[in-house]
């Protein structure tokens, strides 16, 4: 039988095969890495920055009255950059090529984030 | 002669009229107002929020090696938070309602963000 951790870690890992998705990871609401599939990167600056943005987001949506996040993305001229809380102390992070189909791959996150809340 | 300062307000509230958007504002990079032609909100905080998401969104893109950071988009169920640079010194800030087409709201955002340039 495969302990939690094993049931995370494939979760991020299989999310890799979704069209687009360059890697994958699951971030603490404060900040500390909990499973990775990213490329070779400062995996605990990625993690701190990740959930900084998402608590940021959550008090801009709070002052403009917007309701509760749904999702970030941060687009630059290499990539996306996806963000969508999992319940209340995690964060799914996922980086996407430029040319990506992001409401899909929003889709599959806020799947996925449903599957892992269960597991957490 | 229209001030430079009537120009930028005149292209901030103008911005209103595009379909979707409920409001826009200019932002320092450091967090100040600018201008303003958004909703009965706390605008000093709005400000300072917008100003550290984008500056996070950079950091991330640095870490993540993606490239120069074009835009940053918040999701809620009540609507979107958009945001640009506009140059080095200043951001754009937009809201625009749930079932907008942000694609189209960005184009409109990073020729905005030209004229704007121009101006500060």
């Amino acid at each position: 039988m495969s302990s939690r951790v094993d049931s995370i870690n494939k979760i991020i890992r299989d999310f890799e095969t979704v069209p687009g998705v360059e890697g994958a990871a699951l971030v603490s609401a404060d900040g500390l890495m909990i499973s990775s599939a990213l490329p070779e990167i400062e995996q605990e600056m990625v993690a701190a920055i990740s959930a900084a943005m998402l608590s940021l987001g959550e008090k801009a949506t709070n002052e403009l009255n917007r309701g509760n996040l749904l999702e970030i993305y941060v687009k630059s001229d290499r990539g996306y950059t996806l963000l969508t809380a999992v319940g209340e102390n995690a964060l799914f992070l996922v980086l996407a090529k430029a040319e990506s189909q992001i409401g899909l791959i929003f889709m599959d996150m806020k799947r996925m984030a449903e599957s892992l809340i269960k597991i957490l």
